[in-house]
Protein backbone atom coordinates (compact mmCIF):
# COMPACT_ATOMS: atom_id res chain seq x y z
CA UNK A 1 0.00 0.00 0.00
CA UNK A 2 1.32 3.47 -0.79
CA UNK A 3 0.61 6.42 0.58
CA UNK A 4 0.14 9.91 -1.61
CA UNK A 5 0.61 13.39 -0.59
CA UNK A 6 -1.02 16.10 -3.18
CA UNK A 7 -0.44 19.72 -2.79
CA UNK A 8 -3.62 20.80 -4.61
CA UNK A 9 -4.82 24.83 -5.76
CA UNK A 10 -8.49 25.24 -6.85
CA UNK A 11 -10.58 28.41 -7.28
CA UNK A 12 -13.65 27.44 -5.08
CA UNK A 13 -15.77 29.22 -6.84
CA UNK A 14 -17.75 26.72 -8.25
CA UNK A 15 -17.84 24.25 -5.51
CA UNK A 16 -19.73 23.80 -1.92
CA UNK A 17 -16.62 23.49 -0.46
CA UNK A 18 -13.61 21.13 0.01
CA UNK A 19 -15.75 18.03 2.17
CA UNK A 20 -18.23 15.54 -0.02
CA UNK A 21 -21.79 16.43 0.60
CA UNK A 22 -24.74 14.38 -1.67
CA UNK A 23 -26.32 16.65 -4.02
CA UNK A 24 -23.46 19.36 -4.33
CA UNK A 25 -20.45 19.68 -6.30
CA UNK A 26 -17.43 19.87 -4.08
CA UNK A 27 -13.47 19.11 -4.58
CA UNK A 28 -13.28 15.91 -2.34
CA UNK A 29 -15.97 15.08 -5.39
CA UNK A 30 -13.89 15.70 -7.73
CA UNK A 31 -10.67 14.19 -6.69
CA UNK A 32 -12.20 11.26 -5.71
CA UNK A 33 -13.92 10.75 -8.65
CA UNK A 34 -10.66 11.08 -10.73
CA UNK A 35 -8.83 8.70 -8.10
CA UNK A 36 -11.51 6.08 -8.46
CA UNK A 37 -10.55 6.57 -12.90
CA UNK A 38 -7.22 6.05 -12.62
CA UNK A 39 -6.81 3.42 -9.73
CA UNK A 40 -10.08 1.58 -10.66
CA UNK A 41 -10.50 1.31 -6.91
CA UNK A 42 -12.54 3.45 -4.45
CA UNK A 43 -10.10 6.00 -2.91
CA UNK A 44 -10.66 7.78 0.26
CA UNK A 45 -9.26 11.57 -0.03
CA UNK A 46 -8.24 13.11 3.24
CA UNK A 47 -7.38 16.66 3.64
CA UNK A 48 -5.98 19.04 6.40
CA UNK A 49 -8.98 20.44 6.75
CA UNK A 50 -12.08 21.59 5.03
CA UNK A 51 -12.55 24.57 3.58
CA UNK A 52 -15.99 26.43 2.80
CA UNK A 53 -18.19 27.14 0.21
CA UNK A 54 -16.20 29.52 -2.37
CA UNK A 55 -13.46 29.61 -0.40
CA UNK A 56 -10.27 29.25 -2.94
CA UNK A 57 -6.75 27.43 -2.55
CA UNK A 58 -3.11 27.86 -3.38
CA UNK A 59 -1.80 25.22 -1.38
CA UNK A 60 -4.44 22.84 0.10
CA UNK A 61 -3.22 19.61 1.26
CA UNK A 62 -4.75 15.87 1.13
CA UNK A 63 -3.58 12.12 0.88
CA UNK A 64 -5.24 8.51 0.02
CA UNK A 65 -4.06 5.11 -0.16
CA UNK A 66 -3.31 3.21 -2.81
CA UNK A 67 -1.97 -0.39 -4.29
CA UNK A 68 -0.90 1.20 -7.64
CA UNK A 69 2.59 2.01 -7.79
CA UNK A 70 3.34 4.60 -10.60
CA UNK A 71 5.84 7.92 -10.07
CA UNK A 72 5.05 10.77 -8.61
CA UNK A 73 5.35 12.23 -11.85
CA UNK A 74 3.17 10.06 -13.55
CA UNK A 75 0.29 10.75 -10.83
CA UNK A 76 0.77 14.14 -11.22
CA UNK A 77 -0.02 14.15 -15.41
CA UNK A 78 -2.52 11.44 -15.02
CA UNK A 79 -4.65 13.29 -12.21
CA UNK A 80 -3.94 16.70 -13.69
CA UNK A 81 -5.39 14.89 -16.63
CA UNK A 82 -8.86 14.16 -15.55
CA UNK A 83 -9.67 17.31 -13.51
CA UNK A 84 -11.60 19.98 -14.32
CA UNK A 85 -10.03 22.97 -15.31
CA UNK A 86 -10.49 25.21 -11.91
CA UNK A 87 -8.73 22.57 -9.77
CA UNK A 88 -4.82 21.57 -10.10
CA UNK A 89 -2.02 19.19 -8.44
CA UNK A 90 0.88 21.45 -7.76
CA UNK A 91 2.33 18.69 -6.73
CA UNK A 92 2.86 14.43 -5.65
CA UNK A 93 5.05 12.94 -3.17
CA UNK A 94 4.81 8.95 -2.15
CA UNK A 95 5.11 9.28 2.11
CA UNK A 96 5.39 7.35 4.65
CA UNK A 97 2.34 5.13 5.53
CA UNK A 98 2.93 7.43 9.23
CA UNK A 99 2.10 10.73 7.35
CA UNK A 100 -1.52 12.52 7.94
CA UNK A 101 -2.45 15.23 6.23
CA UNK A 102 -5.24 16.59 9.25
CA UNK A 103 -3.21 14.70 12.25
CA UNK A 104 0.17 16.46 11.21
CA UNK A 105 -0.48 19.97 10.07
CA UNK A 106 0.77 22.20 12.52
CA UNK A 107 -0.26 25.27 11.22
CA UNK A 108 -1.92 26.86 8.70
CA UNK A 109 -1.37 30.06 6.54
CA UNK A 110 -4.68 31.61 5.03
CA UNK A 111 -5.34 34.97 2.92
CA UNK A 112 -7.81 37.40 2.77
CA UNK A 113 -7.93 40.29 -0.23
CA UNK A 114 -10.33 43.42 -0.04
CA UNK A 115 -10.49 45.79 -2.79
CA UNK A 116 -10.92 49.28 -1.18
CA UNK A 117 -10.90 50.82 -4.84
CA UNK A 118 -13.68 50.59 -7.60
CA UNK A 119 -15.43 47.39 -8.10
CA UNK A 120 -13.80 45.37 -10.53
CA UNK A 121 -16.49 43.08 -12.50
CA UNK A 122 -13.22 40.44 -13.09
CA UNK A 123 -12.75 40.10 -9.66
CA UNK A 124 -16.44 39.41 -7.45
CA UNK A 125 -15.48 36.04 -6.86
CA UNK A 126 -12.03 36.48 -5.75
CA UNK A 127 -11.59 39.75 -3.66
CA UNK A 128 -14.16 41.36 -1.21
CA UNK A 129 -15.56 44.36 -3.64
CA UNK A 130 -15.88 46.32 -0.45
CA UNK A 131 -17.20 50.10 -2.42
CA UNK A 132 -15.98 52.17 0.69
CA UNK A 133 -13.20 54.07 2.34
CA UNK A 134 -12.16 52.40 6.05
CA UNK A 135 -9.93 54.12 8.14
CA UNK A 136 -6.71 51.56 8.04
CA UNK A 137 -4.94 52.85 10.98
CA UNK A 138 -7.74 51.24 13.04
CA UNK A 139 -7.43 48.32 10.85
CA UNK A 140 -4.23 47.83 11.22
CA UNK A 141 -4.34 48.29 15.51
CA UNK A 142 -7.32 45.51 15.41
CA UNK A 143 -4.74 42.81 14.39
CA UNK A 144 -2.83 42.97 17.60
CA UNK A 145 -5.61 41.70 19.75
CA UNK A 146 -6.43 38.63 17.94
CA UNK A 147 -2.51 37.46 17.73
CA UNK A 148 -1.60 35.01 20.59
CA UNK A 149 -3.33 32.10 22.28
CA UNK A 150 -7.03 32.64 22.78
CA UNK A 151 -10.63 31.82 23.26
CA UNK A 152 -12.38 32.13 20.18
CA UNK A 153 -16.01 30.93 20.86
CA UNK A 154 -17.33 34.13 19.44
CA UNK A 155 -15.36 34.48 16.57
CA UNK A 156 -17.00 30.57 14.97
CA UNK A 157 -20.06 29.01 13.46
CA UNK A 158 -22.09 28.20 16.00
CA UNK A 159 -21.57 24.90 14.22
CA UNK A 160 -18.34 24.91 15.98
CA UNK A 161 -20.20 24.38 19.19
CA UNK A 162 -20.04 20.97 19.39
CA UNK A 163 -16.02 20.91 19.66
CA UNK A 164 -15.65 22.15 22.83
CA UNK A 165 -12.08 23.23 22.44
CA UNK A 166 -12.47 27.40 21.23
CA UNK A 167 -8.66 28.02 21.98
CA UNK A 168 -6.28 28.57 19.18
CA UNK A 169 -2.75 30.24 18.37
CA UNK A 170 -2.24 33.13 16.28
CA UNK A 171 1.11 33.25 15.27
CA UNK A 172 0.95 36.41 13.20
CA UNK A 173 -1.40 38.52 11.25
CA UNK A 174 0.35 40.76 8.12
CA UNK A 175 -1.41 43.30 6.53
CA UNK A 176 0.27 45.10 3.25
CA UNK A 177 -1.62 47.64 1.18
CA UNK A 178 -1.05 47.81 -2.66
CA UNK A 179 -2.57 50.54 -5.00
CA UNK A 180 -6.13 49.59 -3.61
CA UNK A 181 -6.08 45.98 -2.60
CA UNK A 182 -5.30 45.30 1.32
CA UNK A 183 -3.75 41.55 2.30
CA UNK A 184 -3.77 39.96 5.18
CA UNK A 185 -2.11 36.59 5.85
CA UNK A 186 -2.80 34.94 8.53
CA UNK A 187 -0.47 32.14 10.46
CA UNK A 188 -1.73 30.22 13.38
CA UNK A 189 -1.73 26.73 14.55
CA UNK A 190 -5.62 26.37 13.18
CA UNK A 191 -8.77 27.73 12.67
CA UNK A 192 -12.55 27.21 13.01
CA UNK A 193 -14.85 27.26 10.42
CA UNK A 194 -15.92 30.55 9.61
CA UNK A 195 -12.94 31.91 11.95
CA UNK A 196 -11.14 33.84 9.37
CA UNK A 197 -13.95 35.38 8.07
CA UNK A 198 -15.11 36.61 11.27
CA UNK A 199 -12.07 37.99 12.09
CA UNK A 200 -11.59 40.23 8.78
CA UNK A 201 -15.71 41.14 9.46
CA UNK A 202 -14.85 42.18 12.68
CA UNK A 203 -11.44 44.16 11.62
CA UNK A 204 -13.42 45.93 9.03
CA UNK A 205 -16.29 46.74 11.42
CA UNK A 206 -13.51 48.64 13.58
CA UNK A 207 -12.37 50.22 11.00
CA UNK A 208 -15.64 51.28 9.79
CA UNK A 209 -16.67 52.46 13.59
CA UNK A 210 -19.05 50.59 13.85
CA UNK A 211 -17.74 48.14 17.11
CA UNK A 212 -14.73 49.66 19.09
CA UNK A 213 -11.83 47.24 20.32
CA UNK A 214 -12.52 47.87 23.55
CA UNK A 215 -16.02 45.22 22.55
CA UNK A 216 -13.94 43.08 20.65
CA UNK A 217 -11.40 42.71 23.32
CA UNK A 218 -14.74 41.70 25.39
CA UNK A 219 -15.51 39.21 23.31
CA UNK A 220 -12.22 37.10 23.22
CA UNK A 221 -11.28 34.84 26.10
CA UNK A 222 -14.38 34.65 27.87
CA UNK A 223 -17.24 31.89 28.23
CA UNK A 224 -20.22 33.92 27.22
CA UNK A 225 -21.85 33.15 24.30
CA UNK A 226 -21.82 36.61 22.61
CA UNK A 227 -20.50 35.89 18.60
CA UNK A 228 -19.89 38.77 16.23
CA UNK A 229 -22.09 40.09 13.81
CA UNK A 230 -19.57 40.79 11.40
CA UNK A 231 -18.56 38.01 8.76
CA UNK A 232 -16.66 38.50 5.89
CA UNK A 233 -17.72 37.36 2.40
CA UNK A 234 -16.00 33.58 1.35
CA UNK A 235 -15.14 34.89 -1.95
CA UNK A 236 -11.57 36.78 -0.50
CA UNK A 237 -10.03 34.05 1.52
CA UNK A 238 -7.53 31.61 0.44
CA UNK A 239 -5.71 29.24 2.29
CA UNK A 240 -2.20 29.23 1.14
CA UNK A 241 0.03 26.74 2.46
CA UNK A 242 -0.34 23.89 5.42
CA UNK A 243 2.95 23.49 7.00
CA UNK A 244 4.27 19.92 8.64
CA UNK A 245 6.51 19.08 10.68
CA UNK A 246 9.61 17.60 8.10
CA UNK A 247 10.38 14.55 10.34
CA UNK A 248 7.05 13.32 9.52
CA UNK A 249 6.98 13.41 5.82
CA UNK A 250 9.00 10.19 3.90
CA UNK B 1 -32.29 63.89 -26.79
CA UNK B 2 -28.73 63.42 -24.86
CA UNK B 3 -25.69 61.64 -26.16
CA UNK B 4 -24.31 59.40 -23.61
CA UNK B 5 -20.61 57.97 -23.85
CA UNK B 6 -19.89 55.16 -21.76
CA UNK B 7 -16.70 53.13 -20.39
CA UNK B 8 -17.35 49.77 -19.19
CA UNK B 9 -14.96 46.72 -18.54
CA UNK B 10 -16.65 43.35 -18.46
CA UNK B 11 -15.24 39.84 -18.18
CA UNK B 12 -16.53 38.41 -21.32
CA UNK B 13 -16.00 34.27 -19.84
CA UNK B 14 -19.94 34.21 -19.67
CA UNK B 15 -20.76 35.84 -22.93
CA UNK B 16 -21.21 35.41 -26.66
CA UNK B 17 -19.47 38.59 -26.84
CA UNK B 18 -20.28 41.98 -27.38
CA UNK B 19 -22.84 42.20 -30.26
CA UNK B 20 -26.20 41.08 -30.00
CA UNK B 21 -27.54 37.76 -31.13
CA UNK B 22 -30.63 35.63 -31.36
CA UNK B 23 -30.44 32.85 -27.79
CA UNK B 24 -27.55 34.19 -26.77
CA UNK B 25 -26.31 36.09 -24.11
CA UNK B 26 -24.40 39.08 -24.80
CA UNK B 27 -22.95 42.41 -23.47
CA UNK B 28 -24.79 44.53 -25.55
CA UNK B 29 -27.93 43.01 -24.40
CA UNK B 30 -27.46 43.17 -20.44
CA UNK B 31 -26.68 46.72 -21.10
CA UNK B 32 -29.60 47.54 -23.30
CA UNK B 33 -32.05 45.53 -20.89
CA UNK B 34 -30.64 47.81 -18.24
CA UNK B 35 -31.46 51.10 -19.99
CA UNK B 36 -34.53 50.15 -21.31
CA UNK B 37 -35.00 49.77 -17.12
CA UNK B 38 -33.79 52.91 -15.99
CA UNK B 39 -35.16 55.05 -19.49
CA UNK B 40 -38.53 53.17 -19.64
CA UNK B 41 -37.71 53.50 -23.32
CA UNK B 42 -36.01 51.14 -26.03
CA UNK B 43 -32.49 51.87 -26.07
CA UNK B 44 -29.88 51.15 -28.85
CA UNK B 45 -25.79 50.78 -27.85
CA UNK B 46 -23.49 51.62 -30.37
CA UNK B 47 -19.85 50.17 -29.27
CA UNK B 48 -16.34 50.80 -31.06
CA UNK B 49 -16.56 47.38 -32.03
CA UNK B 50 -17.41 44.04 -31.30
CA UNK B 51 -15.46 41.77 -29.42
CA UNK B 52 -15.56 38.07 -29.66
CA UNK B 53 -17.11 35.35 -27.46
CA UNK B 54 -15.53 34.96 -24.57
CA UNK B 55 -13.01 38.05 -24.88
CA UNK B 56 -12.35 41.08 -22.05
CA UNK B 57 -12.57 44.39 -21.54
CA UNK B 58 -10.98 46.86 -19.55
CA UNK B 59 -12.30 50.07 -21.34
CA UNK B 60 -14.78 49.30 -24.14
CA UNK B 61 -16.89 52.48 -25.19
CA UNK B 62 -20.11 52.46 -26.28
CA UNK B 63 -23.03 55.58 -26.66
CA UNK B 64 -26.88 55.41 -27.01
CA UNK B 65 -29.32 58.07 -26.78
CA UNK B 66 -31.87 59.15 -24.79
CA UNK B 67 -34.39 61.69 -23.53
CA UNK B 68 -33.57 61.20 -19.98
CA UNK B 69 -31.69 64.13 -17.88
CA UNK B 70 -30.04 62.71 -15.10
CA UNK B 71 -25.90 63.61 -13.92
CA UNK B 72 -23.13 61.44 -15.63
CA UNK B 73 -22.67 60.52 -11.76
CA UNK B 74 -26.57 59.41 -11.42
CA UNK B 75 -26.42 57.60 -14.87
CA UNK B 76 -23.16 55.55 -13.52
CA UNK B 77 -24.50 54.78 -10.32
CA UNK B 78 -28.41 53.44 -11.87
CA UNK B 79 -26.48 51.73 -14.58
CA UNK B 80 -23.91 49.57 -12.45
CA UNK B 81 -26.60 48.81 -9.78
CA UNK B 82 -28.44 46.82 -12.45
CA UNK B 83 -25.95 45.18 -14.62
CA UNK B 84 -24.95 41.47 -13.49
CA UNK B 85 -21.59 41.24 -11.34
CA UNK B 86 -19.35 40.38 -14.69
CA UNK B 87 -20.13 43.85 -15.95
CA UNK B 88 -19.51 47.26 -15.21
CA UNK B 89 -19.11 50.79 -16.22
CA UNK B 90 -16.25 52.73 -15.44
CA UNK B 91 -17.61 56.27 -16.41
CA UNK B 92 -20.34 58.12 -17.84
CA UNK B 93 -19.82 61.56 -19.86
CA UNK B 94 -22.80 63.53 -21.71
CA UNK B 95 -20.86 64.78 -25.11
CA UNK B 96 -22.17 66.41 -28.42
CA UNK B 97 -24.53 64.53 -30.71
CA UNK B 98 -21.50 64.92 -33.60
CA UNK B 99 -19.57 62.29 -31.32
CA UNK B 100 -19.55 58.52 -32.48
CA UNK B 101 -18.53 55.74 -31.12
CA UNK B 102 -17.66 53.73 -33.56
CA UNK B 103 -16.53 56.11 -36.45
CA UNK B 104 -14.84 58.69 -33.89
CA UNK B 105 -12.21 55.69 -33.06
CA UNK B 106 -9.01 56.67 -34.05
CA UNK B 107 -7.01 53.75 -32.75
CA UNK B 108 -7.53 50.69 -30.09
CA UNK B 109 -5.23 48.99 -27.73
CA UNK B 110 -5.73 45.45 -27.24
CA UNK B 111 -3.50 42.97 -24.52
CA UNK B 112 -2.49 39.94 -24.81
CA UNK B 113 -1.34 37.43 -21.90
CA UNK B 114 0.26 33.91 -21.99
CA UNK B 115 1.26 31.95 -18.92
CA UNK B 116 4.62 30.66 -19.99
CA UNK B 117 4.57 28.87 -16.41
CA UNK B 118 2.94 25.89 -14.27
CA UNK B 119 -0.79 25.84 -14.90
CA UNK B 120 -3.07 28.27 -13.06
CA UNK B 121 -6.43 27.12 -12.32
CA UNK B 122 -7.75 30.87 -11.52
CA UNK B 123 -6.31 31.75 -14.75
CA UNK B 124 -7.73 29.66 -17.52
CA UNK B 125 -10.42 32.32 -18.64
CA UNK B 126 -7.62 34.87 -18.18
CA UNK B 127 -4.53 34.10 -20.05
CA UNK B 128 -3.53 31.25 -22.39
CA UNK B 129 -2.19 28.75 -20.70
CA UNK B 130 0.87 27.41 -22.73
CA UNK B 131 2.59 24.58 -20.75
CA UNK B 132 5.18 24.98 -22.72
CA UNK B 133 8.42 26.63 -23.33
CA UNK B 134 9.16 28.91 -26.01
CA UNK B 135 11.97 31.16 -27.65
CA UNK B 136 11.40 34.13 -26.62
CA UNK B 137 14.27 35.76 -28.43
CA UNK B 138 11.80 34.59 -31.57
CA UNK B 139 9.01 35.93 -30.12
CA UNK B 140 9.77 39.09 -29.52
CA UNK B 141 11.45 38.90 -33.21
CA UNK B 142 8.32 37.88 -35.10
CA UNK B 143 6.70 41.17 -33.95
CA UNK B 144 8.55 43.59 -36.18
CA UNK B 145 6.91 42.11 -39.21
CA UNK B 146 3.70 42.77 -38.43
CA UNK B 147 4.49 46.81 -37.11
CA UNK B 148 3.24 49.30 -39.80
CA UNK B 149 0.81 49.47 -42.25
CA UNK B 150 -0.10 46.42 -43.84
CA UNK B 151 -2.98 43.79 -45.99
CA UNK B 152 -3.37 41.46 -42.95
CA UNK B 153 -5.89 39.46 -45.26
CA UNK B 154 -4.06 36.09 -43.71
CA UNK B 155 -4.61 37.21 -40.53
CA UNK B 156 -8.94 37.43 -39.91
CA UNK B 157 -11.70 35.87 -39.67
CA UNK B 158 -12.72 34.91 -43.58
CA UNK B 159 -16.27 36.20 -42.39
CA UNK B 160 -13.92 39.47 -43.47
CA UNK B 161 -14.36 38.90 -46.99
CA UNK B 162 -16.61 40.96 -47.46
CA UNK B 163 -14.82 43.73 -46.14
CA UNK B 164 -12.54 44.20 -48.66
CA UNK B 165 -10.39 46.51 -47.22
CA UNK B 166 -7.95 44.27 -45.33
CA UNK B 167 -5.04 46.94 -45.04
CA UNK B 168 -4.62 48.12 -41.23
CA UNK B 169 -2.10 50.11 -39.20
CA UNK B 170 -0.13 48.50 -36.38
CA UNK B 171 1.57 51.32 -34.86
CA UNK B 172 3.34 49.51 -31.91
CA UNK B 173 3.59 45.92 -30.17
CA UNK B 174 5.15 45.63 -26.99
CA UNK B 175 6.13 42.50 -25.50
CA UNK B 176 6.66 42.38 -21.64
CA UNK B 177 7.60 39.48 -19.54
CA UNK B 178 7.21 38.98 -15.76
CA UNK B 179 8.11 35.56 -14.33
CA UNK B 180 5.89 33.43 -16.10
CA UNK B 181 3.61 35.73 -17.85
CA UNK B 182 3.67 37.31 -20.91
CA UNK B 183 1.99 40.42 -21.66
CA UNK B 184 1.55 41.62 -25.57
CA UNK B 185 0.05 44.96 -25.83
CA UNK B 186 -1.07 46.00 -29.66
CA UNK B 187 -1.95 49.51 -30.59
CA UNK B 188 -3.32 49.91 -34.01
CA UNK B 189 -5.72 52.13 -36.27
CA UNK B 190 -8.17 49.19 -36.13
CA UNK B 191 -8.02 45.04 -36.14
CA UNK B 192 -10.67 42.91 -38.23
CA UNK B 193 -12.03 39.86 -36.27
CA UNK B 194 -9.24 36.91 -34.94
CA UNK B 195 -6.52 39.41 -36.23
CA UNK B 196 -4.56 39.74 -32.90
CA UNK B 197 -5.09 36.45 -31.68
CA UNK B 198 -3.75 35.05 -35.37
CA UNK B 199 -1.09 37.30 -35.00
CA UNK B 200 -0.42 36.11 -31.01
CA UNK B 201 -1.35 32.65 -32.90
CA UNK B 202 1.26 32.92 -35.36
CA UNK B 203 4.12 34.47 -32.98
CA UNK B 204 3.87 31.56 -30.93
CA UNK B 205 4.06 29.26 -33.91
CA UNK B 206 7.56 31.00 -34.94
CA UNK B 207 8.36 30.72 -31.49
CA UNK B 208 7.89 27.11 -31.28
CA UNK B 209 9.57 26.79 -34.33
CA UNK B 210 6.67 25.67 -36.21
CA UNK B 211 6.72 28.19 -39.13
CA UNK B 212 9.50 30.43 -40.05
CA UNK B 213 9.73 34.11 -40.03
CA UNK B 214 10.11 34.30 -44.02
CA UNK B 215 6.85 31.87 -44.42
CA UNK B 216 5.07 34.73 -42.08
CA UNK B 217 6.49 37.72 -43.98
CA UNK B 218 5.37 36.18 -47.45
CA UNK B 219 1.80 35.63 -45.89
CA UNK B 220 1.44 39.66 -45.45
CA UNK B 221 0.95 42.11 -47.93
CA UNK B 222 -0.27 39.98 -50.53
CA UNK B 223 -3.71 38.80 -52.13
CA UNK B 224 -2.87 34.98 -52.06
CA UNK B 225 -5.38 33.67 -49.28
CA UNK B 226 -3.47 32.03 -47.49
CA UNK B 227 -4.44 32.24 -44.32
CA UNK B 228 -2.50 31.03 -40.73
CA UNK B 229 -3.75 28.30 -39.25
CA UNK B 230 -2.94 29.37 -35.72
CA UNK B 231 -5.73 31.25 -33.71
CA UNK B 232 -4.60 31.89 -30.06
CA UNK B 233 -7.69 31.53 -28.30
CA UNK B 234 -10.11 34.44 -26.75
CA UNK B 235 -9.54 33.84 -22.73
CA UNK B 236 -6.89 35.86 -23.02
CA UNK B 237 -7.08 39.19 -24.82
CA UNK B 238 -8.25 42.46 -23.54
CA UNK B 239 -9.26 45.12 -25.13
CA UNK B 240 -8.15 48.29 -23.08
CA UNK B 241 -8.45 50.82 -24.52
CA UNK B 242 -10.05 52.92 -27.62
CA UNK B 243 -8.65 56.35 -28.33
CA UNK B 244 -10.70 59.38 -29.83
CA UNK B 245 -9.75 62.77 -30.72
CA UNK B 246 -9.95 65.13 -28.21
CA UNK B 247 -11.90 67.74 -30.62
CA UNK B 248 -14.61 65.49 -31.32
CA UNK B 249 -15.37 64.51 -27.25
CA UNK B 250 -18.03 67.54 -26.18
Amino acid sequence: MFRIKCIVAYDGSNYQGFQKQKNYCTIQEQLETVLAKITKDSIIVHASGRTDAHVHALGQVFHFDTHLDISENSWKKAINGLLPFDIHIKSVEIVSNEFHSRFHAHSKHYRYLINLGEYNPFKEKYELQLNSKIEISLFENVKSIFIGTHDFRNFCSNKEYEVKNFVRTIYSIKVMKQDDIIQIDFFGNGFMRYMIRMLVGTMLAVARQKITMEEVKSMLDTTLVKPTKYNASPNGLYLVEVFYENEVQK
